[in-house]
């Protein structure tokens, strides 16, 4: 189909490469560079009038570069004429400050809603956003793909033995029950909590672990403090062993050296934010979201429903 | 008058910290910091509801980073009930992409506009615009000052004899006349032609300069590469000396160097944007719009006219 076009920006050239080979099209030719000054240059080499555009970038670190090249693009594109502007976000940047939790705070989550509305996006792809609730910040159709079939398949063919599927905190339960129900496995909860101001977390656990293979499911994994010390605890209080998996692999300032460190055996992620060489490390697992992302695309494109993707 | 707050951003503290004494306010008390994956972590630390705001940032390189900043910082002061958001950008980033120069281009400079408002601007005040139509890519009022009568005055003091004032283009003829009415001297035009395509541009110069003293005047100084080889034509085609001056010194890649090694015996700009360590050389001289964009922040308070600043 011909008024199918794909472009990548570049955050995450590789994952946008594995994207356009899976639906079968040609990369869209564009040159996204800068200026002397560090100003973005963006040059769309093919033209794009009246397509349907699907515009693939992870808006991660640094998240403010990678949102004005996004940003910018838009524009490029509106003013070229493209009839629909279809973001792919595999990873949605800023998503975590999605609610003042102290005054004067700024909501950026959805400042960034508006700011890829305003630029004439007509559409948002992404992936596991760090609330749902983000896809109401938008007045424009949002469809949200989901990381735990992905991650459920892998550890499925693994053929672990007895094993538990632990959420890191309360609010990660419902996801920690969809890959459980997935692998016929129970769930176990851990619950933070400080006994009295100014004395350290305790980690309790809800659920048995004892003796059990205990895979940890969160959605971003970031300095990855809560995931190690929950491993640990997890191993203190019995596990047989621990995994750690998560969609969106953050991964910054200390977490490459604690995860090492820690006792999780392996950490399993996908390719929605692109793993940095010094963060390869023989515990991380990297699956790719290509062929989840890519079918979401034709779908969307076909005007057919993204929802069944999961079943 | 206690409604009247000025915060400042990152991009240019000591340029925002002037501004302020020179108002005789306290700077408004916030933090901009980052959390550990680099995403802009803002804290407005004190009430600001029912005040008008004056925001204090330049655009400047980092762009994108200074960009976004603003941005988010207008959204945490919008949801703390601010009652007006007053931007003051000394240097607007992006305004040279303030049109599509070939087909297929994105209009950046319209874009941050865009941006500004929707994130909850409600005035800007701004410094010498790279193309004063960008005043009409806002819906919202703006201000826009005037760094020749500061450039003007520093070398009115100087009292160099028998000047010439010398536009490096034919776009930059309203600024170098403006200059040169202030002046009392007569103007040049440095005419660029390519006589064949293929051929290096010759550089030819319209209006009298022999024996004088010539005054180099540009809004943005990136590279340094025209108001080099002006400089040089200059002195090839018999000025005395060779003078320098912009309001923005954005000073990019090779800038330092050309300068350094070129014909030009003094550099003079504002400090629109911050000079860096490695951009401060005996030939550049640094003076200050905080007089200038106190005043304005004055003047907009209490509704009286910016214009008059400039008579
Ligand atoms: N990039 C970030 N890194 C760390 N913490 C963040 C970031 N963005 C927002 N937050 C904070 O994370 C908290 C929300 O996280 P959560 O409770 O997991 O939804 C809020 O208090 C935010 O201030
Ligand atoms: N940051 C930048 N650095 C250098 N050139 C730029 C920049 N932004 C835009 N331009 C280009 O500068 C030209 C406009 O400059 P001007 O003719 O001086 O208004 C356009 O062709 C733009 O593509």
């Amino acid at each position: 189909d011909p008024s199918l076009k794909v472009f990548t920006l570049n955050s995450n050239k590789g994952l946008a490469h594995e994207i356009t080979e899976h639906i079968g099209v040609p990369m869209g030719k564009s040159s996204v560079t800068r200026f002397s000054d560090g100003e973005v240059q963006i040059n769309i080499e093919e033209s794009i009038r009246g397509c349907d555009v699907y515009l693939i970038q992870s808006t991660s670190a640094p998240a403010n570069e990678h949102i004005m090249e996004l940003l910018i693009m838009i524009d490029a594109l509106k003013r070229a004429s493209a009839r629909t502007i279809n973001v792919v976000l595999p990873y949605y940047g800023y998503a975590r400050q999605d609610r003042k939790a102290r005054a004067r705070e700024p909501i950026t989550a959805k400042l960034v809603a508006n700011l890829i509305t305003t630029a004439g996006a007509t559409r948002v792809l992404t992936l596991d956003l760090h609330a749902t609730q983000i896809q109401g910040f938008f007045d424009i159709p949002v469809d949200q793909l989901m990381g735990v079939p992905i991650l459920a398949d892998y550890f499925s063919e693994k053929q672990l033995d007895d094993i538990v599927i632990v959420s890191p905190d309360h609010g990660g339960v419902v996801r920690a029950r969809k890959m459980a129900d997935r692998l016929k496995a129970p769930i176990a909860i851990i619950d933070k909590r400080r006994p009295k101001p100014n004395v350290s977390e305790v980690m309790n656990i809800v659920g048995n672990i004892e003796g059990k293979t205990a895979i940890i499911i969160d959605d971003i994994i970031d300095t990855a403090g809560t995931i190690t010390l929950a491993a640990n605890a997890l191993v203190e209080h019995g596990a047989k062993e621990v995994y750690a998996c998560c969609t969106h692999p953050v991964l910054s300032g200390p977490a490459m050296e604690r995860i090492n460190n820690s006792k999780i055996k392996e950490l399993v992620v996908t390719n929605s934010i692109v793993l940095e060489d010094e963060k390869k490390s023989e515990k991380v697992t990297e699956l790719s979201v290509a062929a989840l992302m890519g079918e979401a695309i034709i779908r969307v494109h076909e005007h057919a429903s993204v929802s069944t993707l999961f079943d």
